[in-house]
Order: structure tokens, then C-alpha cells, then sequence
């Protein structure tokens, strides 16, 4: 029962050879790139392209456009060479085809307007492809999402993140496509052409699988159909194919992953080849079909009026998280939520209470959490997954893959620092501020009270680009006003006088650790300015140079974090052309179990260690 | 058919119950921690520590011990119940739990003999249980590993990585146990308790599964014993349990994650409930059985010769570290080394070609390599586990949790920095350096040319505790003799004069970039010292210190990564008290495709740079 009528497959079989032929050229020219394994995916790639997606070519934009995620980025020629077959780029722009001067990279980015993420690290697109199409429920959007994976990055844990989490919500608007070529980069991937091992797994994960071979057009197409009607459930397409096909030289071989044609006799006989496969036409190429879009009212987003905390109200941040961000998502419908089954720890579930319908569940799963969130974020959500600190790091290659997109995500992670007591180290973020502060596009948030949570999180969803905030599990002091306004960028001088000996910089808990410094000292008639660092990154570098200068040029940092790459570095490397000293108190080595106040005082980073640093000669 | 005989089953009743009132007990004393996740487990527990594993209690060194991993690190009050039960620690001692003095932290940690890795960020334990169930194999023991997960956890992407390798390498001595109380922290779990949905992922995987009500004693022995007797395949002993079991006050009930029993009442009334569970005992309880253990000869690593590189030699340090790695693997029968499906990019392939039975292959799947490694070296081995940089990211949560272990794995990470060219961002490592920097106990390594690579491996293998080696993709010039000594936290220092005007440290590839600028700048007259920082941690901060202060104070970082965290960061910490500048040169943005020259010129990292860095008044 093919849709497709039968007439169009000849065209549809010189779109794939097309293809092939655009694929070589221009890995051949660029003198690297995976030709074979754009070979494997062609007839999928030209019956995706022009026969099943509906998408307006000429408007990206488009927001009911079918999506295409390209999990297997190292296929990017194909892509671009389907592009131009539907005469989105021009053909001879293929050829500049990872050149510095070119959008055209080696992996997909979203420099380039149809890719909605940047792939290249396998695995990752099928959580993206997620987000995107929890998205189409968002937005009420027919448009259907297309991801298509190799089979060897079905070996990641996050596609099975992906698998169980869409099963979950029932996303039958998503329909994937394993390119099951056989071949891995160094060896055989390990299930090879096990068809029905594939199927199983799928299966058994609570997807629709269907089998097909990925190079009989007819077949291709009908499995498309068949996942279109399916309902309930999303669909798995494993297309049996051969790496390199349609060139004899490197068809089905081992060693030619990553390697392109060399001009002169290698190409010219490929293309030869390639060429002779062209077929008699019964009927013009298919144009792509538009997609049914509608009009959208633009996001009107309210003013978010100032949190009703007073002044030494006892809030911990993540509550003022919590609360913040179901305010917001009032105010915003673009603002969504996530979480990985912590809601009650990061009060994340707040915003669950109030918008039920734009929070999504990922059970234990960081990796298709902020995967997702990425999705989300690519088609017009504002995504906040949030999660303890410490297991962001499970995420770690998805955020630094967000940072490559640019993509609109705002982390957030709770319980940071040894503060978190007696849950041990396995708890406690002490490297989350190195993680994120590495990326050099993300911002960097940490706030210390909840009236400065609470507007920070307003910054976070309005900055365009990726932020991270880290809240802490101790309740704090509320210490600001609530018209009192952040930047990001900025920092706050808490006190300061005309005879300070040195700036104490803190953030989160360690801004109250100094403070108590600041008043032990006070009583010893020793003044210090003391400094709330609540964002990292960027970092208001003139500002701490005044500090500075004013303060005999001397910085002492405390932060509940490792000294490597946190508060103590940023600052350093803020105000490193000055000359002046820093000194880090910081938490030297793996934290054990105890009360917050133990831990703090044990590790280095108390107001006692702080009175130390400031007498320090 | 049950290996038990019926009458041990009341002892071990007991034994449960037993261990049930101890998690209650030191859970309250603590004031916090996990008593409904350890009731769950009670049966298990005790059908594991008194019935199933052979071990000698009083010898944790013993090679042969069968091996038990708690993946779901927050019921450890029952595995430290089950110690005490054993007579391995104090009965008594249980109630120090989580206090800052005791090693009984909140989750386990190897501070404790028993415990090969920590755990407590879930889905990482049956990775571990991976390569400790190799590592049997390559010690040829018959100890058996068993790693007892909970069902959320089984969200959790790693969980289906180490599936897939177990499977793949016929790990029949592994059994893994879920204990499915189908509730999750902050909801029920997503399963709930639908037996099939487990069973039907784990056969699809490749595993026998085994379902049975884990509070059915006989049921859980029948299923250990079924899994010993099941031969070529893993098994999942999949355990239908109750969050809770034995308190009626929170037996089943959401809400009571994560909460110890008030002292009072709610105690008094749990501790009578569970007394009143203790049955007549027809036998006493068994002692546990001891291991069949053999003599190994103690390894005898040989001294490794010198390498045969020469000066000029042009030879990528990826390469290097493939050949050393082979080399050392001739010299030592502990060295193993994973992949990931790079093997002929990172050259770790050599290792495989002489000693295939040590080379242990993850497909696309870094967790699993990470954390098989983890648990390789907690039983002797001595593994490197080596991908791109930039895949290690994705390892980046166990990465965290062997630092915590303080693991002996040698990670080492190739294609750093925008100098691998064409590929573009995805591939390239420009955080790597702040990631495991951000470790307070990884060593981390980053040499310039072949022979340092060689000699650095020798050093990383016979230091006690995680290093990280980041390899380069193009070839470099040795500039080293091949008896030149490399020591941990060392640097070499490559020019110097009396009259330089600064120090200039790169590491890697950027030492090359120093040196030409050395040469650019003697031609017009300027001195410059050039530092080749191979160790970045720890680091030599004395020497720095010597540098800058012969250089007019003035250091010039030029790092292929990132500012945040990288080598500007740590070179600036290591002199911060001293308040010289140092200008950091770093890749200040996302980076694109394009040639390794164009990319190291383009991101303000290459010769030309440096020269106008140290010309910058």
C-alpha cells in the first residue's frame, strides 16, 4: 500500500544517485570528510527529502516545517547536498565544504538555518529529536520530526535515554531512522546486519520497529507511511544498508570510514559508476509538499513583578528557584520545565503544580533531559531543566555540544558545594561552576538569596544563549530588597569602606561566610570589602579591578567548589594584566561526609578561614 | 530446585530483618538518609552476603572474594548492616553514620575495603561490575560479581551501555540484581512494577532474566542459583519488592525517599513491627562461604628501554601514545586498555594488535568504557580508556565519581584543540584541560612530542591514583633525546636567556607556535623564555615562579582550549600570591572548520600571536 505513486521512484532514485555524486564531490575536494557513510543513507535521504517531509524550502522559519536531525553529523555532506537538490543552498557552494569561509563544516551547526542543533557527538540526536517534537505538542504543530541515526551510535546510553523517554510520552510525530550500515569507524559495529536484534531492542523500548531494505526505495517509502499511521507510539526504521554503496571501490568495505575519494583515477571512476546509475524518469522529481502551517500569536510575555520576600527571610535558593520559576511560567508560556526525578529536591515540581502540561518527566536521565531541553530550545521554547549540580555532569557532552548550537537552554543545578552535608561527595557539585565557565558562550549564575534567584532567573529566560544558574541546599538570608535589580555581568559590593585591607569575593554560601568574616574583623577593627560574585560569567572585570585597587590590591576568593577552574580562577583571570594577588580559598580535596557547618569549616572555606586569609601577612 | 537447603531460610529471615532494624536505626541516629530504599533490599541483601557469595570477611584483599557493587549507593546503611552482620565492622559503629569522623559516609566510598568504587550517582555501578567481572577473567578467578541496582536508575543511559558490553562479552560471572520497589525519588518510577517491561529490555539486551519476588527468600536463592548456573550470557535478577518492607508507617508509600524514622514514636513503633518479624530459626545462620583462592606470582613489570624516536622525527603524540602503550603493555601484564570505536584514531589499536586479549572494546559508548575501567583498576588492573578528548564529556560524571574512588585509571584523550582542522567543533576537545583539571586528584598530562608522550606513559602507569593524558592529532617534531626524563608535575624549560623579556608556556601543540615565535623574535633582537608545561596538574609552581620572576614578571599562557580552566587558569593559580601578569592567549570562542594553520591562526594561538603578546608593552 506505498503512498507514493510508482512513477516517481525513478526520480526518486536520481535524487539518491545525486546525492552520491554531490557527497563525493565534495569531500574529494575538501580532502577529508565520510563519503561512504553518506553512500549508506541516500535512498533514505531522498525519499525524507523529497517525498515524506512537508517543509516550505524557501522559509526556515517556518514553524509547522517538518524537522530533520542529522544524529549522525558526520554524514553533513549528504545533507548539504540534499539542500541543494531542494534548492535551499546553491550546488557549487557544496564544494566549499569545511572551509573556514563556509557554514558548510565538517558537522551540522546551527550557523546554518535548517539545523536545529549541532550534532557530530553520536548519540545525540534523538534526544534533541525529542525536545523537538514534545515541542510540536507545545505548539499544536502537525510538523513531524525526523532524526536519522547510524547504527553504531545506537551503542550510546543517551539513545536509549531517548528511546524509553519517548516511548514514555507516546511521540508518534517522531519517527527514526537507523542507518544500519554495519561498519563502525574501526571495526564491524557489533550487531553488524542483525536486523532483528535491532528490532528487539526497539521493541522491547515500546517503539513501533520496522525493518526494511534501506536502499529498495519502494520499501523506504512504505516504511515512512507505515510510521505515519502509526499512532501511540513513536517509530523506529531500521533500513539494512551498505556503507559506500554505489561505488564498487569502497562498497561494504572496512577502512574507508572517514576517508574521501582522491582526485584523478579514484574519483573519476566513482563518478562514472555513479553516474551509470542513473535511471529513465517517468515523472519530474516530486517537489516538496508545504507544510499545513497556521498563524501563531507572537509570545506576549508579561512583566514579572518584583518577589514578595522580605529581608532576612530564610529561603534556600533552589526553593527561591522553584517558586521563581513557576512565576515566570506564568507570565510566559515559551517557558518550560524539566526534570530527571528530583523535582521535590530542586523544587522544580512548583512549576509542575502550576503548568502541568509544559513540564516533562525524563525519570533518571540527565543526558535526554538537557537533550531535549536542546530541542525545545531550538524551536522556540525556553527550556529550565534543572537537576542536582552534580549530576549535570552526566550531561556534560550535551552541554558542551549546546554551547557549539548556541542553543537558548537555562540549567539549573541544585545542591552545589559541600554545604549539602552528610549525603557525602557523590552529591556534591564541586566542579559544575569549571564545567560550565569552560564553555566560553555560557553565563554563568550563581545567587546567594532568594530575591536575587528570583530575578536572575528572569535574566537567565530573556538572555539569548545558554545559562547555567547553581543554587545551593542550605537556606540563606534573604539580603536584598526585592526592587533591587541583577545583571548579568554584574556583581554587588555588600560592604565597603575607605580603609579596606584586602576584597573578600564570595558567592552563594560563601557571600554569608564572608559577611560573618566582615563582622569579626569589624570588632577587631580590621575593614574588608566584601564582594557577591553572583555571576562568573561574564564577569564584571573592571569592577573587581577597583576592588582591588582600592584594597591594596588584594583579592581572597572563597567559593564551595575545587579550586580548578571556579570563582578563585575566574577572578584571576578577570584582573590577570594588573598584577594584584589572589588568594583562593577554595575546597582542596574530595569531600567526605558531615554537618554543612563542619564541612565549610573543615575544607577551608569558612568566616574563620576567611578572618585567616584577610590577617594572612 | 533450591541449592539452599529450607531450613537455613528462617536465619536468613532473620538476617533481613535484622539488617532492616540496623538501616532503620542508623538512619535515625544519623538524622538523615535512605531506610525505605535499604527495606527493599533486605531479602536481597541477605541472600547475597550469607547465602550466594563466597568471601572471607576477615581478608577484603583476597583476590578471589566474589564481588557485590551497591549501584543504588543510597541504601548504604544495609550494606554497612550487612558488614556488621558479617562481623567486618562494628555492630556498634553503624551508628556513626555520616558523621564527619566515621568512613561510614552517605554513600560508600573506597575509604572502606569492601567498596571497589563509590557510588551514589546512579547507573554507574553496573559499568563498574562490567569490568570487574573482565578483570576475572583476565586474573582467571572465579570470583562472581554481583551489582545491585534500583529500578530508576535503570532510566539512566549507562545502565543499557554496560548491557550491551556485558552481553557482548559473555560475562556469565556478572549478575545483577534490580531490586524494582517501583518508587522513585520524587514519583513512582516509570515501570512501576511491570515485571514484563523489564524483563523483555534485559532479553533484548542479551541477558537472562530472571523475575521473582525479592522479599520471597527461597525465590531470591533459586534465582542467584539459576543465574550461576546460566552459562555464555549475564543475568538480571529482576526483584519485585516494596519501598519500605516490614514498616507499615511507610511500606509502599511515596513521600518517604530520602527520610530517616523520628526518634520517638515513629521509631519505637518500627523497631516493634520489625522485632516482631523475627521467626524461630531452625539452623543457625550461615557463615558466609570462602572463596577457592590460588597463589598469583606478584606482577613484575619490566623496565621499559628507552623509545627509539629521533630528533626531527615528525610524529603525532596520538601516535606516540598508541606505541607506548603497546610497549608498556609488553612490560606489564596489569596495563589494559578500552576503546571506544577509535582505536585507529587514537592508535590504540597497536595495543590491541599485541595483546588482544587485554584491549576490551566499548563500541560507541564512553560510559561504559569509563566505568568498566573504573572497576579494571579496583581489582589490580591497570587501564587506559582512551577516545577523542572531546567524547570524554561524555564520561564526565564517572569521571567525577574516580576521582572520588580515586580510581587508578589513566584516561588519555586525542584530537584536542581546533588543531585536528576540517572535522570542526564537535570533535574538537577545548574543555578537557578544565574537566579533569577541575579533579583535585587527576594528574593531567598534556606532552608535545613523542617521546615525552612515551615517557609520560610509563610515569602515568606507575602513579598511584586517575591521570589524564590529552593527545594531539597532527604530527610534531621530537624535540626531545630519547633519555631525557619527564617527571609528574614537571615542565621542561626549552629557551632561556638572561635577558628575557618574558616566559611564554604552552603545552602540546602550542610549544611548537613558542618556538617559532622564539625564533621570529631573536631575529629582531627579544628574548623570550619558552616553558613546555606538560604537566598541568600538579604543577610546577616553583619553577613558574622562577620564570616570571627572571622575565620582568611578565607570563604569557598560549593554550589550544578554552580560557576557562585551561592552562592560562593554572599557571595563573599556581603564581597568584606572587601578583605577576600573565596574559592568557586560549581559543576565545566556538571555533568552525577549517585547516589546523588557518584555526590555530584564526582563535589568536599561533606564532604570529605570541610575538605580538610579548611585544604588547
Amino acid at each position: 500500500m506505498p503512498v507514493q505513486t510508482p512513477s516517481r521512484v525513478p526520480a526518486l532514485r536520481n535524487i539518491a544517485t545525486r546525492l552520491r555524486i554531490d557527497s563525493v564531490l565534495s569531500t574529494t575536494e575538501a580532502g577529508s570528510g565520510h563519503p561512504s557513510t553518506c553512500c549508506s543513507a541516500a535512498e533514505i535521504m531522498a525519499a525524507l527529502f523529497f517525498s515524506e517531509m512537508r517543509y516550505d524550502p524557501r522559509d526556515p522559519a517556518n514553524e509547522d516545517n517538518d524537522r530533520f536531525v542529522l544524529s549522525k553529523g558526520h554524514a553533513a555532506p549528504i545533507l548539504y547536498a540534499a539542500w541543494a537538490e531542494a534548492g535551499i543552498i546553491r550546488r557549487e557552494d557544496l564544494l566549499t565544504l569545511r572551509r573556514l569561509d563556509s557554514d558548510l563544516e565538517g558537522h551540522p551547526t546551527p550557523r546554518l538555518p535548517w539545523v536545529d542543533v549541532a550534532t557530530g557527538s553520536l548519540g545525540q540526536g534523538l534526544c534533541a529529536g525529542v525536545g523537538i517534537a514534545l515541542n510540536a505538542r507545545r505548539i499544536a504543530s502537525e510538523y513531524r520530526t525526523y532524526v536519522l541515526l547510524g547504527d553504531g551510535e545506537t551503542a550510546e546510553g543517551s539513545v536509549w535515554e531517548a528511546a524509553h523517554v519517548a516511548a514514555h510520552n507516546k511521540l508518534d510525530s517522531l519517527c527514526a531512522i537507523t542507518d544500519v550500515n554495519g561498519l563502525g569507524q574501526s571495526q564491524p559495529s557489533v550487531w553488524d546486519h542483525d536486523m532483528d536484534a535491532y528490532a528487539s531492542r526497539w521493541t522491547a523500548f515500546g517503539w513501533h520497529a520496522i525493518v526494511v531494505d534501506g536502499h529498495d526505495l519502494p520499501a523506504v517509502l512504505d516504511g515512512l507511511a507505515e510510521a505515519r499511521r502509526t499512532k501511540g507510539r513513536p517509530t523506529m526504521l531500521l533500513a539494512s544498508t551498505v556503507k559506500g554503496k554505489g561505488i564498487s571501490l569502497i562498497e561494504g568495505k572496512s577502512g574507508w570510514h572517514g576517508k574521501p575519494l582522491k582526485k584523478g583515477e579514484e574519483l573519476d571512476k566513482a563518478l562514472a559508476e555513479l553516474k551509470a546509475q542513473v535511471v529513465p524518469e517517468d515523472e519530474p522529481a516530486p517537489a516538496p509538499e508545504k507544510p499545513v502551517g497556521r498563524k501563531r500569536p507572537a509570545p506576549q510575555p508579561a512583566r514579572l513583578d518584583p518577589p514578595s520576600y522580605k529581608l532576612g527571610d530564610s529561603v534556600a535558593t533552589r526553593e527561591a528557584y522553584g517558586t521563581a520559576l513557576a512565576r515566570i511560567g506564568a507570565a510566559d508560556a515559551r517557558i518550560v520545565a524539566l526534570d530527571a526525578d528530583v523535582k521535590n529536591s530542586t523544587f522544580s515540581d512548583r512549576f509542575e503544580q502550576q503548568h502541568p502540561d509544559r513540564f516533562y518527566q525524563s525519570f533518571i536521565a540527565e543526558q535526554v533531559m538537557v537533550g531535549a531541553a536542546m530541542g525545545l530550545a531550538a524551536r522556540g521554547a525556553i527550556p529550565f531543566p534543572s537537576t542536582f549540580a552534580a549530576f549535570l555532569a552526566r550531561a556534560y557532552d550535551f552541554i558542551r555540544m549546546a554551547a557549539i548550537s548556541n542553543t537558548n537552554i537555562k540549567l539549573a543545578g541544585s545542591h552545589a558545594g559541600v554545604s549539602i552535608g552528610e549525603d557525602g561527595p557523590s552529591q556534591m557539585a564541586l566542579e559544575d561552576l569549571a564545567m560550565m565557565r569552560a564553555q566560553p558562550n555560557f553565563t554563568v549564575l550563581y545567587p546567594c538569596d532568594a530575591v536575587s534567584t528570583d530575578r536572575l532567573i528572569e535574566r537567565a529566560a530573556y538572555h539569548r544563549g545558554p545559562v547555567y544558574m547553581r543554587t545551593s541546599r542550605p537556606k540563606t538570608a534573604v539580603i536584598y530588597g526585592p526592587e533591587e535589580t541583577f545583571e548579568i555581568g554584574g556583581l554587588k559590593v555588600l560592604r565597603q569602606s575607605g580603609a579596606d585591607v584586602a576584597t573578600v569575593i564570595g558567592a552563594g554560601v560563601t557571600v554569608f561566610e564572608a559577611l560573618k568574616a566582615y563582622d569579626q574583623l569589624k570588632t577587631e577593627g580590621i575593614s574588608i570589602r566584601v564582594v557577591d560574585l553572583y555571576c562568573l560569567q561574564p564577569i564584571d572585570a573592571a569592577a573587581l579591578t577597583a576592588c582591588a585597587e582600592a584594597t591594596k590590591g588584594r583579592l581572597i576568593t572563597v567559593e564551595d567548589h575545587y579550586p580548578g577552574g571556579g570563582i578563585g580562577d575566574a577572578v584571576a583571570s578577570a584582573v590577570a594584566s594588573r598584577g594584584f594577588t589572589v588568594l583562593r580559598l577554595a575546597v582542596p580535596e574530595i569531600p567526605r561526609s558531615g554537618t554543612p557547618e563542619q564541612l565549610l569549616d573543615h575544607y577551608g572555606i569558612s568566616a574563620r578561614h576567611i578572618v585567616g586569609a584577610v590577617k594572612k601577612p
